[in-house]
């Protein structure tokens, strides 16, 4: 597997796999409805570094790297993370937030924060505990789950 | 003292309350450079609320409000206060975040949050807590202050 910066021509596969996770509304906290246009306009922003997962000319997930805040915040980054739903369970998320961490690292980030982690994604809480992120909060029925309505959501955070 | 929804006469006032804030780098997460197109294009930013306290035809304050995040996270939303530097202890912020409060509750926002309050502001701290809004998370040297240097940072929330 190697990871990649993106580019127009993986637009297609991206949206094959950011499509039906921003869709589920259970993980991402974006607006369900957005279509191809709008997703690639979001996983692309100016703000944001976008790369992929590739396999064998196959594209397995995809995640993009950004400063979390601006000012006195731009040390610290933020990323977001999808793989393929066929994907799954072949280490592609760890695979990938390694690389965002030390393409993090190496750009100056002192720190990874994620922002909103749904209490009910546990295959993510796990995967980010371990590779040593911390929850240093947790947000009060933060977030509005389809099945499970409003859940909790962990701020985690991990210095680079 | 009234709260009004801000329209672009108040451009002049509004910047000169919020461009020595953000120039000072001290309470915002925001590039300390803007100047006042991109200042004001930020503070009125499409998905922001914008309001003013205003005292016999003086601007004393500016606020906005936003959802926080959007889709399964749009009933969270997010407000930014700046007193006038010389109007703070005249109670300008407090009056500012009730209206906040009340606006965000009648929309049909459940809980408003903060996502960085720089711990050296006490008296934001202070003032957060008075009005009911609890401590979630603390946040590892999230916060490079231009003479403190690196400092933790607050996440504040609150049911409405």
């Amino acid at each position: 597997m190697i990871i990649r910066t993106a580019n127009p021509q993986d637009h297609a596969a991206i949206w094959s796999i950011i499509g039906p996770v921003i869709g589920s509304g259970e993980t991402y906290a974006l607006e369900r409805r957005m279509n191809e246009t709008e997703a690639l306009a979001y996983w692309f922003g100016a703000d944001k570094q976008t790369f992929v997962a590739e396999h064998e000319g196959e594209i397995l997930g995809t995640y993009y790297l950004r400063a979390n805040q601006a000012g006195g915040g731009g040390h610290v980054c933020n990323a977001g993370f999808m793989t393929a739903a066929n994907a799954t369970g072949r280490g592609v998320a760890r695979t990938m937030a390694q690389h965002a961490m030390a393409q993090a690292k190496v750009q100056g980030f002192l720190a990874m924060q994620f922002n909103l982690v749904v209490i009910t994604n546990e295959r993510a809480v796990r995967l980010w505990r371990s590779l040593g992120f911390e929850t240093v909060g947790r947000l009060p029925r933060a977030f509005d789950h389809p099945t499970a309505g409003l859940v909790d959501a962990l701020v985690m955070f991990r210095a680079l």
